[in-house]
């Protein structure tokens, strides 16, 4: 059986003991949280956070990409989030490839011409990292300058957040 | 207190308890997932998938953005997932505006000129915006055209998922 459908047959269990179906839309404790995709972050699991309590934006890295940007946006100025985190996390497979590598060996692998995404955003310095999404942030016109933006090292050993400072 | 501090409290308390120091960086069950950030989906409890077993990809609308191609590029071809999801959901925040409208209101409210990003990606049709969502994994060249690529729609209000056929 594919595992798409093994969690298939969970949601049906999951489904029958749902009781959370009057949550509203915003998230009721005005938080939005950029991510990495990584397996390991049970992102709200690991901040005690329940159903309906935040926006959960994830990518390869928690980059602050253009399209977080668009969901931070959306997040801010329709559904009233009021303070954001960044968290990136020790052991990232960010931190194991070069853009300029990956991108030949897939352009040597499907025999195609290079396409959009151009970047991949790797990088070799995780606290480095999160300062550049957390200026991103707070540069952008369209986001408010007196929001709180916080950013965070996840250590996938021990389950803890480090703080990161500018 | 802001809720950051409340969420790095809890945080303090998971570390002590925590026990999955020792996950590799591959999700154990091959499952990249690209959902959407909506406060009401918590993505891993409702498919019964536990820390380190699958990629979660999320952003405003569940949206195949290009940064989540890169994402999926990334967790196909570095990290070895071999199934893909997509989940959109009921009363979507992406229903509600139109991208001109939000662009007018910003540029109005900012003050500023228009900037990245140039879309927002709102949709009118659930089923639809999950077919269009699908077809932009399956023919995008840097990913293989055999890999299982299943599209659906969470009921926020049941807590079940429904699948969209192509």
């Amino acid at each position: 059986m594919s595992v798409i459908e093994e969690v298939l047959q969970y949601n049906k269990k999951y489904a029958k003991r749902f009781k959370l179906g009057h949550l509203p839309i915003p998230p009721s404790r005005a938080l939005a949280i950029v991510a990495c995709m990584d397996a390991r972050l049970t992102v709200e699991e690991m901040l005690g956070l329940k159903t309906g309590e935040a926006h959960i934006i994830r990518n390869a890295g928690g980059i602050v990409s253009e399209d977080a940007l668009r969901s931070l946006i959306i997040s801010h100025h329709l559904l009233g989030t009021r303070e954001f985190m960044i968290i990136n996390h020790t052991d990232c497979g960010m931190l194991t490839f070069k853009d300029e590598k990956l991108r030949k060996n897939l352009l040597k692998k499907t025999r195609t011409a290079t396409v959009a995404p151009l970047l991949f955003h790797a990088f070799s310095n995780i606290s480095e990292n999160v300062r550049q999404q957390m200026q991103k942030i707070q540069t952008h016109p369209w986001l408010p300058t007196d929001i709180p933006v916080r950013g965070f090292v996840y250590d996938v050993r021990k389950g803890r957040l480090e703080e990161v400072y500018a």
